[in-house]
């Protein structure tokens, strides 16, 4: 029987991919339902190639303009604000993608998590907010989480070859954005057009715009610490210009074991779904010595990049910083990408607001909510005064 | 209790690494057999260190004189040819560790297998020249082989992250060798003195000069062929000077798993001792970012390094052409070092020598000695005519 699966934030960058690949496995794996914001048109494309039963639509207009151009006999759509945890509801998939951006996505997913089944986890701040709470939950329900990030699908593959007290350390490779050699006055001056210009990968405006600042970075620090159960001590950033290796781990043995693949995010995404197994990606171009001619690394900067200096001291934390420091990100790079603060303000924000916000035990999804809505409400201030 | 270790050629390069690492696992492993051939300083000193009950000297002369030097009441010392073999006959140990250098510890090694425990073995002579009759001793007795040599522990490492069926490809990488970027012309008259200067291993003289002609990266092709049961269409050879990914293996999903570790023998030493466990080596440096600041990988040029050729021919056969192969390129590395023949003709000795003796079934040790035999007298007539 084919596997059933549910991809939240279908729309995005990652959801696409999946979609992609996806297409290519439909011998083993069955779409049963698709979830976006606003995009119709993409959302029409899907509903043709898959034919899922559920379809969840969160802005109300472009619900209706959807069930507006489609047979609505044999779909049950659901528009709105829930509409992601709608057709969470209203399924039982054997592998939910939480694919979406942002929090947004992080009610539906604690959802998904009590389905005892499998998540694809693409979406970092549900670690990063709420790492404790779903992470329990995940093992009270029997829920297996596997990665999608390219980085951390390296070190879960890495690990096996080890156990986990024997790990060293875990170094996340970070490709350094396209600002790595940029002097702080130069950094001061960073256009959004700038920012958006990724050198290796081809990803959505606020995950280029986090790689080039390493909040990306800084938000898998946090994410890694909770996957992979370990502290501050036993995590590390090396920067990789080329994104060949995508993350290592050091063991205590002096070995040290890497991933390497291309820079395209099919790859992490059809393991996360087929998982122990590995089947044939013919979504990807066939990786070959050429792709790899040259690697190079080199400490990563932290008077440069302090959004990694930030990272490292939410991973010492367990309580709402996690979500504090996530929302006042997300806050930032939207006022940047819209003009409102300047490139090096984002860190500032964020800092700032980290420092204003007393945070609390996160043990539970409405007080790390309302942190998070806290902490935003409080940055956009910032971006105002700014 | 402690694992009983037997350690057959202990005083060459990888013994003497090897009794460093089991100095420092005493707490874990006792040395109960030391087999070497001449070094007398040497044995002394490692029995002074291990206090092994049994010791192994194939020199007569040697033995004699070691014997001269120690109380003989607590060490049962066997001498002479079949000084090894007597070693392995005697003792019931937990790990033998194979490091005889060429095929002189092949017949030692063939009972070893038969001791149902586990097999350290660093001798690629073993697997090139009786890869089917080894193997299958080891199936019938149930004793597990763990590779020592540093690109068959990195596959061997690699290889735990999927299936077998899942492999696309066995990567060996090779530093290429102090000769990677001479012209044919400059390798014509290259003498003994530049062959043994390797630019980042410290090894042996035999793997050393086989290093620089790749002649054991072609011994290593055939090696992986047997410990891994893979074809030669799954195997590949990629030059990679700075000796810090040691191997890799591509998966058939596009991930490709990499082994690093510093250049240093201890590291896959130890890991064949304590596998699957892995513990903290105090006896190899720590990796550091600073180590692997730039890695380059290029094809491997067969037409200026045609071993790899011979070895690939090798890799298809199952019979006794992988002792002939062997056995005619340690008479041509001798004859080279003695500065009896020129540094191509080691190439041109092997190959001569493998047209001229038929291959036959390798279903009997007999049989595999017989050839060799043949090719040793083949391939020194060639090096006196030369």
């Amino acid at each position: 029987m084919r596997k059933k699966v549910v991809v939240l934030g279908s729309t995005g960058s990652i959801g696409v991919n999946t979609l992609t690949v996806l297409d290519n496995l439909q011998d083993d794996f069955e779409v049963i339902g698709i979830a976006g914001n606003s995009n119709v048109p993409k959302l029409l494309a899907q509903m043709k190639l898959f034919n899922p039963e559920f379809v969840g639509i969160s802005n109300p207009a472009s619900a209706e303009e959807f069930k507006s151009q489609i047979d609505t006999d044999n779909v049950k759509i659901f528009a709105g604000e829930d509409a992601l945890i709608m057709v969470v509801q209203a399924t039982q998939a054997d592998v939910y993608v939480c694919a979406t951006s942002g929090s947004a996505g992080l009610q539906a997913n604690m959802l998904a998590v009590e389905k005892g089944t499998r998540i694809a986890l693409a979406n970092k701040e549900t670690l990063v907010c709420a790492g404790a709470l779903f992470l329990s939950k995940a093992k009270e329900f029997g829920t297996e989480v596997v990665p999608v990030d390219s980085e951390h699908s390296a070190i879960f593959q890495a690990l096996q070859t080890g156990k986990h007290n024997e790990i060293k350390k875990i170094i996340l490779t970070a490709s350094g954005g396209p600002f790595r050699n940029h002097t702080p006055e130069m950094l001061e001056s960073v256009t959004v057009e700038d920012a958006l210009g990724h050198p290796t990968w081809d990803m959505g405006q606020k995950i280029t715009i986090d790689s080039s600042t390493m909040f990306n970075k800084a938000l898998e620090i946090i994410e890694a610490k909770w996957l992979f159960g370990v502290g501050a001590d036993k995590l590390g950033v090396v920067v990789h210009p080329q994104s060949l290796i995508h993350s290592m781990v050091e063991w205590s043995d002096g070995n040290l074991i890497a991933q390497l693949s291309k820079p395209d995010m099919k790859v992490p995404i059809q393991y996360a779904l087929t998982y122990p197994a590995r089947v044939e990606n013919s979504t990807v171009a066939n990786f070959s010595i050429s792709d790899f001619t040259k690697m190079t690394f080199e400490e990563a900067d932290f008077d440069r990049f302090p959004a990694l200096k930030l990272g490292f001291e939410v991973v010492e934390t367990d309580d709402t910083t996690g979500a504090i420091f996530n929302a006042a990100n997300e806050v930032a790079v939207a006022a940047f990408l819209n003009n409102e603060i300047k490139y090096t303000e984002i860190y500032q924000v964020v800092k700032k607001t980290m420092s204003a916000i007393t945070p609390e035990p996160a043990d539970s999804l409405s007080k790390i909510l309302n942190a998070s809505a806290n902490a935003q409400e409080y940055a956009m201030n910032l971006c105002k005064s700014m």
